[in-house]
């Protein structure tokens, strides 16, 4: 993409709306737009990213073998009557009347209606396990809406959905979506703890929030160094396979957020292992049993003809909110610093010479050559200084920053500025390609 | 995806719901279900259609320069207010009321809330021109929702909106759209032809609909067979240079819905050259001018400090309905025929025997052969009889069938049937994996 014609608003102001370091760089980055309280428009930076979570989501959803389908936002109030939970939800429901005055509403969540979905079509018990997921736009009505996306009122989230014939089964499920979202959030680039959480009138152990640390985090968590340290992506994972020896070894170690925080035990671990941070929420897990399947008459008949009410679970990941909060775990003074594997693009080519006949094919000739090495490249042509199109890349964080300039061109060098590390070295074209492209496949 | 475990869930009897035949085949091939009047659960079989047909529009979208951002569902009502159309709309806008008391709206298109962006981020004439769009579900509060997916509620739309400096600039902006209109819908399997339309109070030539040839279409159209004979994909297209010659070629030729027919210019056509037909429109394009960027004041300063009004276009694509309209248009008695391109799967592999040790181990091969070769497969490895087998796979329309059994393993050879022509042959392994290759590429 050519910067010249590409819709990238950047403000050189911060913005004084904004609170928080995500929502204030996402701002000055040209990534969002506030349409009204807590609803934004994704300018096309930001929307990049929010795709490339959203695949990395996608892809480990269906490694564990969730299936992808997708709900509308809009649902009938008579579906949440049914389940009771049609006045528990308070105001935050954005609740809808149509043209021939039915009550609908934006969905929240999708329990009822995916389980009024299987009732009608799930004919036997041979038709189960089943996982369902999808990636759909929500709305709670916050009284007070701010952070940015990290707590608007529309919201993308993935919502996966478990039914089984058993709890035995359920949990096989639940174990599935818990290293599924270890994997999810690592491969986000982040530090995602799973932290037990409440379960509310069901009961057990099947809760957890997944919190990535972030200094600037909303909530204080605890927990062993040990499940910092681990590094996720280089464990195989057999899905088919028993994960509880996996789902075991996370919840072994002490962690917790602080309002289930334990002093004693957390102080018992040795001093070199006590992590005291902040965190993010950005996902939730949670086993349900037959609190829809039971009002809702969700049964399937078993092996000998017994009607079974389907044993639930569901999985959320808050994918909108996990643009800003990459940003807070992710920064510094100068901008965001994105992981690789969210980058909006991963090199910015910097022109210092634009309208240098010598410069503008010396760049040309790079911009196809990145790009055919698999390279998502932002190429700055603009007729601009040098420190300007310097503070835009730092500002809009692409991992690598390549710049080419008439003295390095006669040299036969071009800079390679790593925009994590700070690091600058002069490479040859060859051996910046080759930098590059192993970085795409790490 | 081995049928076993997929969410599938296909209906023996035609649904005594649906009136037509995309309607009545997305319901019997799980594809959809109706969770309100008008509005659809996309099941996995659905979704992956939705998805396929979307990453095409995407990439016709940027190849003609277009860039893509997302807006949301929810709209503020002051918006529609100041360009005077929250009056207009009428019953079809679906009005919401959020917990303060504030007017919000679901938003049916978004060319005021656009305009709106650009308004307060474009900072000079050197921004133009922009074409951004996105892919996001709509809203209109149809009185008599029917046909399925063709007519509902909630829909997916593709919308682009193009901003220029003049006129001749905005003209150059909609002939890029019409020209990756035509290969959108060509490289979907469709035969859509441009035909003038209604431009409204602006007037003008500027406002074409695409219209896709099906018998069970809407309304009747008339064109002139040279239009219809066209391989777009073969002619090559330069979006940076002068699209108004292509332009010209798919304008002037006769063609027409019967509200702007013209009997006497269409029988001035020899007669081989007559082509009456149904039709079902697929997409819209429109010039509407300074229509909204002068009452919300979305102007830029020009080269000499006068105040510009960004002249602007319109260009819709209706991504769900498109899902209906290819099954109008490609369908016999027993089910779908999907074109490759957009066919949840290329292949169905059928196993006639599950359970026999050597028809699963040669499935089971295969099966990784196919997908390794980057093809979609669906594996029906359940226990049914073959009829069964043979039903469900011409209904879902996949556009190949491999079929393993015992007698044609003995004899090194498995059938292939072409789903469109019913064509069956006798191959051995290698020539079909041979034969889907090149119809992968095709």
């Amino acid at each position: 993409m050519r910067l010249s014609s590409y819709f990238l608003p950047v403000l050189k102001e911060n913005p004084s709306e904004a609170q928080i370091v995500s929502h204030r760089l996402m701002l000055r980055a040209g990534m969002v737009r506030q349409s009204a309280a807590g609803i934004y428009s994704w300018l096309p930076l930001g929307h990049r990213v929010l795709k490339k979570i959203e695949q990395i989501v996608r892809e480990e959803q269906d490694a564990a073998g969730a299936q992808e389908m997708l709900m509308p936002t809009i649902q009938p109030a008579e579906l949440w009557q049914k389940s009771g939970r049609y006045d528990d939800y308070g105001k935050e429901m954005l609740r809808i009347t149509d043209r021939h005055e039915r009550p609908l509403l934006y969905g929240p969540t999708n329990e009822e209606m995916l389980t009024d979905i299987l009732r009608g079509d799930l004919k036997s018990y041979r038709d189960l396990p089943k996982i369902l997921y999808h990636i759909q736009w929500k709305f709670r009505d916050e009284v007070r809406p701010r952070f940015g996306v990290m707590r608007g009122r529309e919201f993308l989230m993935k919502d996966a959905y478990s039914f089984d014939l058993d709890q035995a089964g359920a949990r096989r499920s639940y174990n599935r979506m818990f290293v599924a979202y270890l994997r999810t959030f690592a491969r986000l680039g982040l530090q995602a703890i799973p932290m037990q959480a409440d379960t509310g009138p069901i009961g057990g152990d099947l809760s957890h929030e997944f919190i990535v640390l972030a200094e600037t985090g909303e909530s204080g968590v605890f927990c062993d160094r040990a499940l910092i340290e681990r590094d996720v992506l280089s464990e195989q994972v057999d899905y088919s396979g028993d994960l509880q020896p996996i789902v075991d070894s996370w919840t072994a170690p002490y962690a917790a957020t602080e309002e289930k925080h334990d002093a004693a035990r957390f102080e018992a671990l040795p001093p070199e292992r006590q992590v005291a941070a902040r965190g993010i929420e950005v996902g939730h897990i949670f086993y349900f049993g037959a609190k829809y399947s039971k009002p809702m008459g969700a049964v399937v008949p078993g092996p000998n003809g017994e009607q079974i009410a389907l044993e639930g679970g569901s999985y959320g990941i808050g994918v909108s909110r996990l643009v800003g909060g990459i940003i807070e775990a992710s920064h510094d003074d100068n901008g965001i610093i994105w992981p690789f594997s969210v980058a909006p693009f991963h090199v910015g080519l910097i022109n210092l010479k634009a309208g240098d006949a010598d410069c503008d094919a010396a760049c040309e000739d790079l911009y196809g050559k990145l790009k055919a090495a698999g390279l998502d490249v932002l190429y700055d042509d603009r007729d601009e200084r040098a420190g300007a199109k310097f503070a835009t890349m730092d500002l809009i964080g692409l991992p690598y920053q390549v710049t080419v300039g008439p003295r390095g061109l006669k040299a036969g060098v071009l800079e390679v500025k790593n925009r994590a590390t700070g690091e600058k070295e002069e490479l040859t074209v060859e051996a910046m390609l080759a930098k590059l492209a192993a970085a795409r496949v790490a």
